[in-house]
């Protein structure tokens, strides 16, 4: 038995039908070269009988003295977490973005173990398709994101690899999300961390307190202006997925010409192609759209230390960057230059806090989004309106008994007033860019993958001329 | 624009993560002769063109004043409503089964028209399944089966026949389950027909008002007598969906041997199955088991009438009989006897009683389970342990577009206290079962289908010796 942190309580509080609040990612491998034609029903069949779970996949949630704790599922149902699916004819990349549109639109059950595994066969020649869905209370994108890749190998020869349920967990990983979330910092700023942190009204009152204080402050005061857009409506329960990989030769060749860093190039490919969709809905806001962006700390606040947080030295603590994405500049490469020495300044800035003055910054730049959030009422002071998050992925070639990853992608969360989650991953020679929002406030999101590819093609172009 | 009527306001009260309202229909079908290997893509493709809603199935749910009302969706989303899927290898009536069992346990999303239709390639050689979900405050299960039936012809030729949310609305057809819901009698007996019926808590305290009285009553005291079971216990949100069919025939020789009706044996089948489900884990109860059985009044109100609920000739108007399961008898052929004259008797009573009785005598024996469900307290007076419902269906072997139905199944409702559901349908030679339960509450429900096959061969072998 163990309490929920205060930080994983906030994602039970914030899930309703219309609002999930777990993270996915999307695995796309290749058939082992000498694998029969049924090689997915095989990996089914033996998937089916590792019934080893280990913690934290064995946790599911109950109740005691009114507070949320995790205990071991004594009657762990695996058919219910592990599911053998198959996508119709005829089977393309569309089929199976649809596919997970649909699943990612579901709840899961809280009687249970957070978490599912879905194995999906029928995927192009001799593809399969993995996706996990695990909940936001049990483990961050981050986290499932190490987890995941702590599954694969980069020896093609390896077999017998147990899948992400049933793998040791390692001496000393916590396993859960606490510390490397973005609420944490929520957290810290009503100085309740390792509390419990009470009542939704009592944590939306300490919010409105913070952000009247900081609005009267004139440091502060350059947070708050972003503009009002379709972005930030409320949301429904049905989602896109939309996911693409970009290659990351173009992207770097692009940095080169500018000057840039890669982040830089795919937060302009990402404010490009926001620039391009909202203005065929007729949407797009004169002021400039503002991206929240987390970025590991671990250089910033190296020095000082912050041992809590500071998960067996894997350095995740993060803060953010408000990034300003001049929506408002038609010219791509000018809006490059733009966001890159908005980016710097960020960053600089960073560099002259101390650890507190970090996190007192970032958990004030979530905090209206967050008072939003957990009480439902329309934004009032818009900090940022989208949310552009790079997750680390595997640097090399990777393998799952001998099947090679060919691709993976992040599955995020879309919220009320927050309509859109970008997140990207980086593995091998690819940027994988994951899409997730809501279908009916964002209509054929799908769209915006033509347009990141569209804004890199201008930035080449620029480049050259 | 449309007011939701009391009773389908009860369906969206009730919903919950772990108890959706939403009921469903599987349909088995066969490919015509000669159609090609890919069929069932084509005719995938072809649905998606027909973007033409009729309604109720082009209708959203809305607020005004407070209050929910119908109205027409101007965004409709085609994409979200017709899902074209597929089973995975090898796509036995095993896997079908499992992908309805996860289809069923997801919420519908409610700023959409509350139904989908999943169309579902890879069943055995040449067959394919349709799978209908629609909200119980749209449509109630015998109205969904229904509409179903209009959606099929008894001609093998006919061809460019609509899907079901392409039928032209029957003239007079309600499309609503207004009067032909059991509920409807609850509504009846708080006075509030055609009103709204106000809150939760309102309703509630009239139900208790009305059990407590009837309680004193000694005319009523009969109904009170179910036991304790674990049927009778808390709910999670997973279901698990058995189906299978039985031959028409072999019931009706049954029938001959006992002087019984068709009635009278699926019932005492369902009686077996349970016996034999609960003694294995142990937990049959020591009193016999009381199944809630919906019953057409048709025959027994007709010549009092009641025309505002007399929709249009069908004859839809519900009443219960409290069936007495028999489960502590061991014979088989005895306890079809019993089931059967217990049975009559209700049967007898109601042929005594007025329409006004009858409604009374109906919503009481409904009271305690609708207030349990709509305060979520555990049953202090239990009036029944399982629902036991039998949908018509068609008589005749029916086509769509060529195909043929080989079976059609009901997918009914689980609810808190109330775990298990068993909804028979009939279609041309045989009988099909439809059991929808919690899947955590249950453990291994799909072992009901072998019992309830035991069940009818004990009886045959019964009327043999």
């Amino acid at each position: 038995m163990k309490p929920l942190s205060p930080t994983d309580q906030i994602f039970l509080w914030l899930e309703k039908r219309q609002q999930p609040m777990h993270v996915g990612g999307l695995q796309i491998f290749s058939f082992p070269e000498d694998a029969p034609g049924d090689y997915v029903a095989r990996l089914a069949e033996q998937l089916r009988t590792d019934t080893e779970v280990t913690t934290p996949f064995d946790q599911r949630l109950d109740t005691r003295l009114a507070q949320p704790v995790w205990v071991h599922d004594k009657h762990l149902d695996l058919e219910h977490h592990f599911r053998f699916e198959a996508l119709p004819t005829p089977g393309r990349i569309r089929e199976l973005l649809a596919f997970i549109s649909a699943e990612h639109s579901h709840l899961m059950d809280r009687e249970r173990p957070l978490w599912e595994f879905h194995l999906i066969e029928g995927l192009g020649e001799r593809q399969f398709g993995v996706y996990i869905k695990v909940h936001h209370s049990l483990m961050d994108g981050i986290s499932a994101m190490r987890m995941t890749q702590r599954m694969l190998s980069t020896d093609p020869a390896r077999r017998n690899m147990p899948p992400i349920w049933d793998l040791s967990v390692r001496p000393g990983h916590k396993g859960d999300s606490s510390g490397s979330s973005l609420w944490q910092s929520i957290g810290r700023l009503l100085g309740e961390s390792g509390k419990q942190l009470g009542t939704v009204p009592v944590v939306a009152r300490e919010l409105l307190r913070t952000i009247n204080t900081a609005r009267k402050d004139p440091a502060y005061n350059s947070v708050f202006h972003a503009p009002r857009s379709i972005l930030n409506q409320k949301i429904t329960g049905s989602r896109r997925f939309a996911a693409q990989s970009y290659c990351l030769k173009r992207i770097k060749a692009v940095c080169q010409a500018y000057g840039t860093t890669v982040n830089d190039v795919v937060t302009a490919m990402c404010a490009s192609a926001l620039r391009t969709y909202l203005m065929n809905l007729d949407a797009l806001p004169e002021k400039p759209l503002i991206a929240m962006v987390p970025v590991s700390l671990r250089k910033y606040a190296r020095t000082a230390g912050d041992k809590a947080d500071d998960n067996q030295g894997e350095g995740n603590q993060v803060g953010v960057i408000l990034a300003n994405l001049y929506t408002d500049e038609s010219h791509a490469g000018t809006r490059l230059r733009k966001i890159h020495q908005g980016i710097q300044e960020a960053k600089d800035r960073y560099a002259h806090m101390t650890p507190e003055e970090i996190v007192n910054y970032t958990a004030l730049t979530l905090a209206p989004a967050a008072f939003n959030f957990l009480t439902g009422l329309a934004p009032k002071w818009q900090t940022f309106n989208v949310v552009i998050s790079n997750v680390p992925g595997p640097k090399e070639t990777c393998y799952w008994n001998g099947a090679r990853l060919e691709g993976i992608y992040p599955v995020s969360i879309a919220m009320d007033r927050m309509a859109l989650n970008m997140t990207l991953t980086s593995y091998n020679d690819q940027v994988a860019f994951g899409l997730i929002g809501c279908r009916r406030t964002l209509p054929s999101l799908q769209r915006m993958l033509d347009y990141l590819e569209e804004g890199l093609l201008e930035l080449e172009q620029d480049a050259l001329s």
